[in-house]
């Protein structure tokens, strides 16, 4: 069986590291030539909305699945009516907007931080009161690890970070005073079976995810699964699903869902008995879903424009080197490394050596 | 940096798996076209003695390794004088000759049974009152999963099983009533740090594997490492060494040893902190060896001969399948399953399922 993916980064180099063993072959469409997926499936090398390329794709995929949600709606919907593709283009279309996705949480229960739609500076200020102060301002397509993303903290601030947008649709978002941020992933397959991993508690830092921690038996776990399930069904959703969440108060708000597989479950290749890059092949393939129990106690940690050492990292016992493949570059995600072990003292003083070791080559 | 592999079957397929994290790339060379690891790196494709290729491979290869032992001599002492081989030469040497490799078991006092060379159908007449019945008659170099080896329980057997082997140098070895067949995996690395596994308790049946199971806190385990230490040391050893040893009475007994990663260790994927296929690169790269330590229980399966049903296997919670894009074949391993559990009892009833959906599609 083939599986088509669009886009050869890391994400997609997981998955076909994951698939390998239940025999799948791989065809990566990516206009990058240094792909991280290189080597590891055939690579169709050019632009996501390539006619000619992306009807390759869809004649030799037994299945087309997706590295990241900013795919082009025509681009998705064709490929949906020559292959099977997951998740489905409904769920890509609800993510790649963000007041879309706002609105869907909100429709079906999910809460959210307080929102306004903003096409113009005056919108803006006419918002703000509502909103209230401070706020996030983004656009509403397009942009990850918080990049094109302003903070407002007073009126003084509005003309400037409106005129970084350029003009594009925008949303503004009530700043959330968190308690923590977490994220929950979860599985469906075509039979519609669900499965949920431990939550993952996220640290980020200047936007970008620094440090995932698996959290067995969390307080949280189960308003999070019940968020996720109706996320899911509304969807008719097939493949893995990340939803980011903020914890205020022993009460959980959405941030924002992912369609796909997400850096915060990069734990589970070590930490969970099936990774989230396996069961994301097990549910577009329909296969059963593996078991998402906790292996130990586990966290990940990124490393972000610069090379971990690797022989710092293999020094560590029980830490688990990941290199992506990528040249280094300014905020570039260009591996992590995953600590894995029976005890949650262990697990922190590996963690405290890989953020020292990730800290070193910090370019973000 | 890049890996060569001296064959592309599923130990270089699985060795590659667990290479791409690490960083590291892969050029195999290997007769047959439809091998298990294409895909996971670039094939050279024609024979392993074929001196165009072996340049290319020398050439290329930052380090070159094998996954079988029956490397020709002149070919692995070609390559060492062009690129690092590892494990050495004279490891595969010692190997591949079971009359040199038990002299080398006794000369480092690493007990065997009772053996002797035998070169003609006199010599094997002759043996006989000193080895004693029954025992087995084996070509000196050559034949893997029993192959070409004869049982000889009277003198009656012995011209039948002589002319079987059609002139070739032989052993007779003493059969061994044992109580269990167990194997040690060890790994050493350049800079002679050494790593053990747990045991591996191996189940076979017409000479074939069929399950291993990782056994923590053996009380056979002091014993095994400090045969393999032996073997490392006066192998100057580098990479993964898989010995097989017979337990009789309490006692260990030295059967065979593979310089490379082994059937009987592949539930080092899911079962141990890091798999034999990691550290068997993380040696032979020079980086420090990774934590062998059990995790959970785990044991493995092998399918011989019938391709398993991906969803039977996948519809099992904690089992993992590992396909290795093999044409199934009389006699010829096509997959493996782990199992990893928490308990020993759920470990046996996935074990007993798997050895179930393995006998249906067994052809051996």
């Amino acid at each position: 069986m083939i599986v088509g993916i669009l886009g050869a980064g890391q994400l997609a180099r997981m998955i076909a590291l994951a698939g390998y063993p239940l025999g799948l072959k791989f065809i990566f469409l990516d206009p990058s030539k240094d792909a991280c997926a290189n080597g590891l499936g055939e690579h169709l090398y050019g632009n996501y909305n390539d006619p000619k390329l992306l009807e390759q794709l869809a004649q030799r995929a037994d299945v087309v699945t997706y590295e990241f949600e900013n795919v082009p709606a025509d681009v998705a919907g064709f490929l949906a009516t020559h292959t099977q593709v997951h998740p489905s283009p409904k769920a890509l279309a609800v993510a790649q907007d963000r007041l879309i996705e706002k609105t869907f949480f909100n429709d079906i229960d999910i809460p959210t931080s307080r929102y306004a739609p903003v096409d113009s500076l005056e919108e803006l200020q006419a918002a703000m009161p509502t909103i209230g102060w401070p706020a996030i301002l983004k656009s509403r397509t397009q942009g990850y690890d918080g990049k094109g993303q302003s903070v407002l903290k007073s009126a003084d601030d509005l003309p400037a970070a409106w005129q970084l947008l350029e003009g594009v649709p925008a949303i503004v978002e009530a700043f959330v005073a968190f308690n923590r941020e977490i994220s929950i992933i979860a599985a469906r397959n075509i039979a519609g079976d669900v499965v949920f991993y431990p939550l993952s508690e996220n640290l980020h830092q200047g936007g970008i995810l620094r440090v995932a921690t698996c959290c067995e038996h969390d307080p949280m776990q189960q308003q999070a699964e019940s968020y996720a399930t109706r996320l899911l069904t509304a969807l008719d959703y097939v493949g893995v699903l990340a939803l980011e969440l903020f914890e205020v108060n022993g009460q959980l708000i959405a941030n924002e869902f992912a369609p796909r597989v997400h850096n915060s479950g990069h734990w589970t290749i070590e930490g969970a008995e099936t990774s989230q890059f396996e069961n994301h092949l097990r549910a577009i393939v329909n296969l059963p879903l593996g078991a998402t129990t906790a292996v130990g106690k586990s966290a990940m940690v990124n490393f972000i424009g610069g090379l971990p050492e690797s022989d710092k990292i293999a020094g560590i016992a029980h830490a688990h080197l990941h290199l992506y493949d990528k040249t280094p570059r300014k905020g570039r995600k260009v591996a992590h490394a995953t600590a894995r072990t029976k005890s949650s003292e262990h697990l922190a003083e590996i963690v405290k050596q890989l953020v020292v070791l990730a800290g070193k080559v910090d370019n973000s």
